[in-house]
């Protein structure tokens, strides 16, 4: 039997929070899900075998950064991004949408696309929902994310309102270009993202406009981009319930544990966030207790592991004190050891969350949560 | 049944190579051996099983590095070197001579040792013999190295000899300074270090004072320090004949792979050089066929593993095309796979030496081995 394209079984319910399988040919995805980010085929610092040993079931990766280097022509000629880089489970690739209105250089927006510069070497290159289609295709995506504007969130309705409706006239050539790749289409998904910033009612025509395309799954993008916590509950207290109840949806770029938690209550199904990596090279570690900086010299003979419940190998192994020494010292193994444990920490939360959602106690399991790691009040 | 102190047993000879086992209550060292360098208490890049994994018996920890950071002492309280880094076998620990000479600010030289300032902050410290027998009992070593001074191979003669008759006086001193650590010497070991550069008389009265006080082991110290191979391997010519034929020669800070299989054919039994794991990070790999440099643009498709006949977790998984996209990208899994590949290259070929030496057949070893590494004329 072989699997099918894309299948999104939901298991159990808790208020809004949902838990559920995603199934591919490449393997399953357990919801809720986080993406460790493998923004130029590489989840830093770590070896794919080590990022699946966390629990990871699917990665993401970065068409900006690989359509420059080594390129999406390149990666099809040596196999895909699979082969490539040794990860032969799921892998989610953005459009190249955000970070080329963030990363790339003298950008010029039209209806067509995004003329911009390359931030490496200055070369010039063009991005449109039919090319952003074609490299993910090329990288041999297995979830594909359709073309859009990401706006900032500091821009007035109007500009908003604009952008969201370039973003679906996107989406939709977006599908089309998807869909004429057809020995790809016939393996990968696609989501459409919806955009819309603070406003209900464009996130509500966004949604609309995308139902009406279709999509396999769909984003709640243009958060994260901050606007604060606050805000961004906000809009999660609606946007995710305008999205098809039988698809899995997914929050772009977010976040902190606590954000996790927030949004899986309501209703959201996915994520990826650089921060557990990017602070691991940092020496931030994240633990039940909240984060800690590594570098701080009370630890300096602290024989206590990262997490003291953590039962990832680093925490089985190494002291406080000597990450501390090896942050300190700038080595490489300080920056391997608290990546590894930090991607730990997320998919053991993303399991807390899982199993609390599935007995029905996601509710307490939050405010549990929340009191640790905040130290907030019970 | 307990372990030894220390025991060397030869298995075989062929011409001047040997092969045999040091024997230790944290383990056996087969030689010849190749040791990785930790220097501040990491093998940089590596995760400590990994290094095992590759072949390593022994590593080297870098005294004048870690009675700066961490502290011997804080190492102490924190329950050595060996729990403090996760390495359970043996370590072998220089005595910070050489690095206080090199690396160290505004050093003042006495007949009582050296007084110098942290190239990290400045703070003043002194390394004498008893000190730097005090910082190798408090890290826990197993083979402890007399505290000398190795001057610059374009110093006269006169400084040479004057030298070396100061490292002669303080090898007594670590003898006496070593064994007063009574309960850490009946554990460990301790080696004298020849100095004496390129005169054969110095390197003679250097052998003869060493063999006088009495060591485990005996190093050839003084060589790659600028001098070229062909000066290296004219001292080697000899120097090794001089120290007694049943304990360990090893020969510090040496080399290249065709170093090694030249100092072997000459007698010599241990190595350690930071050339693998520094290479690693530059993204030079060492291969049969001789070192090559990932950052070249013609391997960016070449699928071929970094050696073809390596048979290390690296060279099963990744093509030279992804290490040098990650080396080009200077991406921290580009020095990991290349450090990791380069060290099992080194212990594989100790291990082919250990072989040739067995069965007899070094000198063609040899030979093959400078014909597909130099592209030499066979």
């Amino acid at each position: 039997m072989t699997a099918p394209r894309f299948s999104f079984t939901l298991h159990a319910t808790d208020g809004k929070a949902r838990t559920g399988t995603i199934t591919m040919q490449r393997g399953e995805i357990r919801t809720p899900a986080f993406m460790p980010v493998g923004t130029a085929a590489t989840v830093k610092a770590m070896k794919p075998e080590a990022v699946r040993a966390t629990g990871a079931d699917i990665i993401l990766g970065n068409t900006y950064h690989l359509m420059l280097r080594p390129g999406a022509e390149r990666v099809a000629r040596l196999g895909g991004l699979h082969r490539f880089m040794n990860w032969p489970r799921p892998i989610l690739t953005d459009s190249g949408g955000y970070q080329v209105m963030s990363l790339s250089e003298l950008r010029k927006l039209t209806e067509q696309g995004v003329e911009f510069r390359s931030h490496l070497d200055g070369s010039k290159h063009m991005l449109t929902p039919e090319r952003s289609m074609e490299i993910q295709r090329l990288l041999g995506s297995d979830i594909v994310m359709a073309f859009d504007e990401c706006p900032r969130a500091d821009r007035s309705r109007d500009e908003i309102a604009a952008s969201m409706e370039l973003s679906m006239r996107w989406a939709q050539r977006s599908r089309d270009g998807f869909n004429s790749g057809e020995d790809h289409a016939s393996r990968a998904a696609l989501f459409g993202i919806q955009q819309g910033a603070l406003h209900q009612d464009l996130r509500r025509e966004s949604a609309d406009a995308l139902t009406d395309i279709g999509f396999d799954g769909y984003a709640v993008g243009g958060l994260a981009v901050g606007e604060g916590q606050e805000a961004m509950f906000g809009v999660l207290d609606y946007a995710p319930d305008m999205l098809p109840a039988d698809r899995p949806r997914y929050l772009m770029g977010v976040g902190k544990p606590d954000d996790l938690v927030g949004a899986v209550e309501r209703g959201i199904d996915m994520f990826d966030c650089v921060l557990p990596t990017r602070s691991g090279r940092n020496g931030q570690a994240f633990t039940w207790n909240g984060p800690m900086n590594l570098r701080n010299a009370r630890f300096a003979e602290d024989t206590a592991p990262l997490d003291v419940s953590c039962t990832c190998p680093v925490c089985a192994t190494y002291s406080r004190a000597y990450i501390h020494h090896l942050v300190k010292s700038g080595e490489m193994l300080g920056a391997m050891l608290v990546t590894e444990h930090n991607l730990s920490f997320y998919q053991a939360l993303m399991q807390a969350m899982r199993d609390a959602i599935s007995e029905r106690r996601f509710a307490s399991f939050s405010r549990r949560f929340l009191r640790d790691y905040l130290h907030q009040e019970g």
